[in-house]
């Protein structure tokens, strides 16, 4: 296997040119920068990433730590950060931390000791002082950190907001709501704050379930639903806080009788691939998934590169309106 | 921050000694090994994994790469790949590959560069001599590679025999199977195998489909399915490569006007959970995702200690009867 030596030479440079070069040390001309490329591919050159990182005190890795790569929101949004880091030369060291206190630490600790970059941290029941000595970016999304870099969120307030009004302008009377894990306080909380507001304002009855960690991880709301259902049998509108619970509220209703749209109208929260699937199709709030992946990684390289950051960034939502609230579709 | 220095201090011992225990080199005595883990613990000590596995010269990383994370299969996959590796102490790097040559050849020398204990490779289209010099396991999962170390899949072909088997039994009379990429050969080509030779035996018409790398990736597969249905309005029964294919096909049946399973069965593959919450609900060929993530895992681990590991390994699928088949759900 070809060595740093053996480029150098054949690039008839220094070793420690080669060497700046590669980590970008120092000024460099365009003529060596472009020699060493020819020399690189000729010889078929890997530079050791390991060495080359040990050297640098910081490798060019994301740790990327997520409560539940399976979840079609995460996956979506793994996704779409993976193609962002990648166009800006980042790889992804992923880290599902299924919400386990002694995973999330043991994971916080393996990126530390990697050496990674900066953190992606999507995962809500992170104890804040694991983060206060790490020294490197932190970024959250849709959650909260006291001392984190920044966060990145979507107008959760304005999505709950939406919710209710649409379901009110369709006539609905009584409204129900399926929100967050009672247990973890995160910027998603926002979504009952704007549909409590809008229902309040306009004077509607509403009902507010929190969910449970368990219900979260598993994807398993039926009995919760079924048991809402039939405590609130009067319940003629629904805002769910995921597509998952959205869909799955579709297959309660159908076990039960329920006509949807004409006795229930219901609207979930995301807008991921399941949403269009399910019949009749859900109306649901759309998050920019895409636009939030490329600040998150944008805010963590400029945080890495020592630029100023914005503290938190907030993006808008809009209401995707199909069938569950009325809307034909046609083919 | 404390260094292996003060850990050998306030464990009372050399900084060889401390450096063999953590790098598991020579003989260690379980009395030394647990005055060392009491000192880490008590300074908060974190190895550098960087400098550790410079000198391990392999780190105990495992380089995953996918075509594509935000298919239900591979979120579903990765995430119990994740749960295994973990386990077994092992972190994952995550390579988004999208079937896009370039991004693929990148992520191999990053996996290489990074000095990853083994590639799990669940990507279609990677060309085989890019493995040839790695020199490092590399398992594969639903995927053939000639050089490869061990490949996991499923029982594909007895998957094709069950769905036609199934829907030959429920009375259908011209079946249409809508397969897998037409450019890429990979095992789940045996379900369309298995399929044909279902039909043949029982002398029932069957029209097979191929589709492309651009639906895959987008995961649209509804003009296809529109125009599979206008130009064999016979169809009465449909095998589907995946559970997103027989999704988009009970929407397109819905627009078109075509009750199921009243006047057309659909079969899915994957078993995901978007089976369950479409209506009416799919019956699908179950893959036995978690036991295939155990087995790579442990092959992956094995093949890294040295053992000898099976070169092939083929786990039995099974059909889940739900109601696309005719089976009515209760509550």
């Amino acid at each position: 296997m070809a060595t740093l030596k053996d480029v150098a030479k054949e690039a008839g440079l220094t070793t420690s040119t080669v060497s700046r070069i590669l980590n970008n040390r120092g000024y460099i001309s365009d003529n060596a920068r472009q020699k060493v490329d020819v020399a690189m591919k000729k010889l078929n050159y890997q530079p050791n990433e390991v060495a080359r990182s040990l050297h640098r005190k910081a490798t060019n890795t994301i740790g990327l730590i997520v409560p539940h790569i399976r979840h079609p929101y995460f996956s979506e949004m793994i996704s779409n950060l993976e193609d962002q880091a990648y166009d800006r030369g980042y790889r992804i060291l992923l880290c599902n931390s299924q919400s386990i206190q002694e995973k999330q630490t043991e994971y916080i600790n393996i990126c530390t000791g990697n050496q990674v970059a900066g953190i992606i941290l999507c995962s809500g029941s992170v104890p804040m002082d694991l983060f206060e000595e790490v020294g490197i970016p932190v970024i959250t999304m849709e959650r909260f950190l006291d001392n984190g870099t920044a966060s990145v969120e979507c107008d959760n307030r304005q999505g709950g907001m939406m919710a209710a009004e649409k379901l009110i302008s369709c006539g609905c009377k009584h409204l129900l709501h399926i929100g967050n894990i009672g247990t973890i306080t995160m910027p998603a909380d926002q979504r009952t704050e704007g549909f409590r507001e809008a229902c309040e304002k306009k004077n509607i009855p509403f009902v507010e379930l929190l969910t449970e960690e368990t219900q979260y991880n598993s994807m398993k709301y039926g009995d919760l639903i079924v048991k809402a259902l039939k405590e609130y049998p009067e319940t003629d509108g629904m805002f769910a806080n995921s597509d998952v619970i959205a869909a799955q509220t579709l297959q309660v209703c159908r076990k039960m009788g329920i006509l949807v749209p004409e006795q229930m109208k219901i609207i979930g929260f995301d807008d991921v691939n399941i949403a269009s699937l399910t019949t009749p199709q859900l109306t649901t709030v759309h998050q920019p998934v895409k636009e939030m992946a490329e600040i998150a990684v944008r805010l963590l390289h400029d945080a890495v590169t020592g630029k100023m950051v914005a503290r938190r960034t907030v993006l808008p939502v809009h209401l995707v309106e199909r069938e569950t609230t009325g809307v034909r579709i046609t083919q």
